[in-house]
């Protein structure tokens, strides 16, 4: 590994702005500027202007690649030439493996044995060890606890991490520099730090834009933690999007209930519609999970009548195999 | 219709950078500047440097709406009034319906009536009227000649026109200014517009790009012209490009003879491959058509080894049900 890469400042505190600032002046010779991108078709149909963020677009798929980079630089040298390990059946344990694979250093991600094959083959693709277990959570952190200390490997959570947080928050601070008029910021919201980092930049660089976080109906627990003031936990996980299965965390949640403005939830049937209307007016693939903010805009059509409304599209890794449309 | 709108003068010569820039700045305001996206992994996997123009991304999903607006903004106020009419199995006619409901004029496509459902409906849902023929080009051409006559409508043709070559141009235009230090410079090749345009772009911007134009083996009319120095044609379409199957003609050859360096034909499962490499590597959606510059890069590895090359994604428009991979 090359001990002459800019590093980060270990993160104590909730970020600010300037700290996402930081992480982004540092990680972005690593990843794309992704492009916004317009649909009159769309934007006729739904009677507002929507402009998409397309973190489906960035390295790795997804924005998953910010988080990632973002921890990975904010450990020593010793640290990293230990190595990185991650838990995760999805996009972070891709972006942890990416992040290793571009700093020169190990990767080790636990991975349910019910993970798909491609999802698989895509970590091992970016030169990670893949230890699968079974397919609870009590087992993936059972397993990744015992690797870490076998190893002394250092462990990047996918959102109870403030430079995760703040390396999420790069996709916003892109954005409204690149659109700096939106009424609405929408992303999807599953652990939370994509919409603690997106909501942290919104509200210091705009007192006028609106955060709304956008969550599946059926794993709606940041929509009832929010208006409950307090946790709620899903009972079941019985969405389509399988990015947004995670709660809402301690570390997340205060974050979001500071600083977002609404979280609204839709149907499955809605996701399936948005997802299918994105690729084919839009020409890009994007995941089930990425699709849910368009969803909540068909679904209230009215709310955003004649507004500008962003909304960061998460991630492309789906299997072709297998559409729900 | 607005009388307000700037107009383009009438070309009567093969056009120059300068017609292309002039019809640039007028386009511009009703275009996409499309983005200029790259793949890591893709990199790796051919050992070279690929710059993606994409206008699958462009309003239409295709090029075709910068030919299409650049002929439209040629006609006179009387002209145009009275409405435009082109015949097509694709993309030209979308350019020509949008281009029309853009500027608020009438529209009439002639098309195959062995055109997919979906293709007569994006014409009819950009305001077009749809005249169905039956599938021989004989059949087009003299629907369309009745029409028009009938109704004083002024034609566009796809490629036998110096606006819709300079329009088409304009990709290449917003591609060099993007990245200029490119080695090579691929697009596909059909009737030619597409590759005239560019390459006189190329040629007036640098001394040093190499322009290839790039066909399916099966329909290589312009690789067999361009070497045997005189139009040769093609004697079965047998391509699952259904953008590619047109000829080079009297007025695009002699261009292509003067500025292109070379053109590459290549195999049907290459171009099937190339198609599914850019779906899964770069989650954008793109036609077979697109697909046969990066099919070229596949057969051809060695010779592009550690170059700058630039692609033009051509489209996207692709029936999601019927997918060759």
């Amino acid at each position: 590994m090359s001990g002459k890469r800019k590093r980060l400042p270990k993160l104590k505190n909730v970020p600010v702005l300037d700290d996402i600032e930081r992480v982004h002046s540092i990680i972005k010779e690593y990843i794309h500027d992704t492009p916004v991108l317009t649909s009159n078709s769309l934007n006729e149909l739904l009677g507002c202007e929507i402009y998409f963020k397309c973190e489906n677009l960035q390295k790795i798929g997804a924005f998953k690649m910010r988080g990632a980079l973002s921890a990975a630089l904010s450990f020593s040298d010793k640290e990293l030439e230990k190595g990185l390990i991650a838990h995760s059946s999805g996009n972070h344990g891709q972006g942890i493996a990416k992040a290793a694979q571009i700093l020169g250093v190990p990767a080790y991600v636990v991975m349910p044995e019910n993970s798909s094959a491609s999802k698989m083959d895509a970590v091992k693709g970016y030169g990670a060890k893949v230890i699968t277990c079974s397919n609870s959570m009590k087992a993936r952190e059972e397993t990744t606890k015992k690797i870490m200390d076998k190893k002394g490997l250092s462990f990047v959570h996918p959102y109870n991490d403030y430079h995760v947080m703040a390396g999420q928050g790069t996709a916003a601070l892109e954005f409204l520099k690149q659109k700096s008029n939106l009424h609405f910021l929408l992303a999807p919201v599953s652990g939370g730090s994509l919409l603690c980092g997106s909501s942290i930049v919104a509200k210091e660089l705009s007192s006028k834009i609106k955060v709304i976080g956008c969550e599946p109906l059926e794993v709606n627990d940041a929509e009832r933690s929010f208006y409950a003031k307090k946790i709620k936990t899903n009972k079941s996980t019985n969405t389509i999007c399988d990015g947004l299965k995670a709660n809402v965390s301690e570390i997340t949640f205060p974050i979001i209930a500071k600083n977002v403005d609404e979280i609204i939830s839709v149907k499955e049937k809605t996701i399936i519609k948005a997802m299918q209307l994105i690729w084919e007016r839009m020409n890009i693939i994007v995941e089930t999970s990425s699709s849910v903010p368009l969803a909540v805009v068909m679904e209230n059509k009215k709310y955003f009548s004649g507004k500008r409304v962003g909304i960061i599209l998460t991630g492309g890794n789906v299997d072709l195999k297998k559409l729900p449309f």
